[in-house]
């Protein structure tokens, strides 16, 4: 590989190949190497992909920040004369999905996922897109409650689907505007992520607010502010996403890390000093937020000590390939499995099962058994 | 300093000495050197002291394990032949008070703090013990609302007091039994923390229940569980210290950390796995849990917001020169103290004053001007 051309190339932040190169890993899919960088370095996204033998580089998905105030938040992270707007920010798996010979499914960590990159070739027209567009990506979120990876429900989504939220040039990372990428989807027939309005930067914190609090009625995410260039992102989310969040890491409070409670703690307050103007309000958010943390996680407890799995539980679908595929990956990612079904419906296979999770299995075994914690 | 022959009385477990020295530091305190072991090496406790020019070893004292589970983690924590002494665990600033040459007040990482040592003076019979027993240190947790560093309410101690739950042997660290201890205490009428009882390990869970139900429902913090020998201590809390605990920390949240956050949190789940048989009682505490963290960290940001100082409050009183040292010496930890009024009763000095908690302060000021979030 000619490490200087592609430094040139990606318009990293170093002069020394050397610096950046030492940060990509090799792996391979389907007998092609590809390089991927494992952490942001130097400018560059985590996930940034190389595949030399189609002389390609996938960019990563970039970073979006968050706001924890919506006043004056909104307004000091857009410029002046921009034009904000909302988009809704989903619950799936983030993927690019990029044309190298043939179109595969990047995750954000850079892995090319087997079962996601046959759905994507199944539900979407990828084919009629690339030829028009080779040098883009789409940047999409397989959603539904039956993926290997999440399982939030979405009205009218019965397995899975996917989402188009962005469409960006392969190499620069540059995105089209958000009415471009909109009216291409549309050409195309991709779903999108629901759009709930444009604003200038002074009162678009109105229109996140009032869409919020629609969303959260609604159990739902929160959302993705945009310019309209596509360039600038922001991402603000709702009191249900907080405590689903919460709900989720305690359920498996051994394998999930310590600052994903803490920034989701930290979310909601801010969030309440904002909104919650009255007392009961603050209280029914402190009620529910106790039992997101207690609840789950006293439920695992004695799931374990009932002698029960405990772990994430999937429902998958699709031909047999694709999920012979996909469990090759996870069984390569040193995940341990559980089948729990396993049968065909409709000429598709359906697998049920769980992503067992070693460490809170075994910490809450260890405890229960009387072991003691050195703090 | 002959490093050879304290490794040798120290009993450290690695032949060179070197491996060890270069984990101690060199501090100083009224003219006179000494050298800290700064964390837990080679089998010595952090806070180990070397005094060279008083040819004194100060053993740290030991971290304390946690249970989880009561039963059955008493029975298999301690030896089957045992008795299990409860005590009461004490919300307060714990001390090791040695003659080295004079009395003083060794922190838990080592530091001298010039005002426990005068108030310990004052309120010890300190010469009259040392003189006795010139090779103990007296264990000590410094209590009550007035302190520089905790500010618990225990019932009879106005300002502030002492209660030795340890007399060890200086150097080596070995404890006198439980009955010992307690006796030579009222031999010199050291308050002591309360005794709730004995028990042999397999009955020593119910009363440990007991107990805790009965702390818990004065809001205290919980009790340490002692072999009569005083050789193995274990100790459990009370929700009431758990939640106070998680509103202490939130209300300053960007100054403690998140392992604080998680092990208090981890610590409910275990005790509501055991005790909260129905399910009232378990949203009782999830609702109270949520308030703890949710209420004061709200709280905080408001204040922020409102231009106040945020930071721990605290009530010191005693000699001028005592509290002056106390000053210099917070000053040299690199706090930063507002002092809120300062005036004299009776002869004392008594100050108001709050370490401000820059971290909290600047983060919150940060987020509240729309600054953003990178997770």
């Amino acid at each position: 590989m000619d490490r200087d051309e592609y430094l040139e190339r990606l318009g990293a932040t170093t002069d020394e190949s050397a610096d950046l190169f030492e940060h990509f890993e090799q792996r391979s899919f389907d007998g092609r190497t590809y390089h991927v960088l494992s952490d942001a370095r130097h400018g560059l996204e985590r996930g940034t992909v190389i595949v030399e033998d189609a002389d390609a580089v996938v960019r990563g998905y970039p970073s979006i920040p968050r706001l924890l105030v919506l006043e004056p938040g909104v307004q000091s992270f857009f410029e002046d004369h921009e034009t904000v707007v909302v988009e809704e920010k989903l619950d799936g798996f983030n993927v690019r999905l990029a044309d190298i010979g043939e179109p595969l499914a990047f995750t954000r960590s850079g892995y090319v996922c087997p079962y996601t990159t046959a759905r994507a070739r199944k539900l979407l027209s990828l084919e009629a897109f690339f030829d028009e567009y080779p040098e883009q990506v789409l940047c999409a979120e397989l959603i539904g409650p039956e993926t290997p990876y999440t399982a939030t429900d979405y009205e009218g989504v019965d397995t899975h689907d996917f989402r188009v939220f962005g469409v960006r040039d392969r190499e620069s990372g540059d995105p089209l505007s958000v009415a471009d990428r909109r009216a291409i989807c549309e050409t195309y027939d991709f779903n999108q992520p629901r759009l709930f309005g444009r604003a200038p930067p002074e009162s678009a914190a109105e229109l996140v607010r009032d869409t919020i609090a629609e969303l959260d009625a609604a159990g739902r995410e929160g959302v993705v502010m945009k310019s309209e260039t596509g360039d600038a992102m922001v991402k603000y989310t709702t009191e249900a996403q907080h405590h689903g969040e919460l709900a989720y890491a305690f359920s498996l409070p051994f394998d999930h890390g310590r600052d994903f409670v803490f920034s989701r703690l930290i979310r909601e307050a801010f969030q309440a000093a904002e909104f919650d103007e009255d007392e009961d309000r603050l209280q029914a958010r402190a009620h529910d937020l106790g039992e997101s943390i207690l609840v789950p996680m006293v439920e695992a407890i004695q799931d374990v000590d009932d002698g029960e799995t405990i772990g994430h539980r999937h429902t998958v679908r699709g031909d047999v390939g694709s999920i012979d595929a996909l469990f090759d990956h996870l069984h390569d990612q040193s995940m341990t499995l559980e089948i729990e079904a396993d049968r065909r419906e409709d000429g598709q296979r359906v697998v049920e099962f769980v992503k067992v999770a070693e460490s809170s299995r075994d910490r809450i075994t260890y405890y229960l058994e009387g072991g003691t914690r050195t703090e």
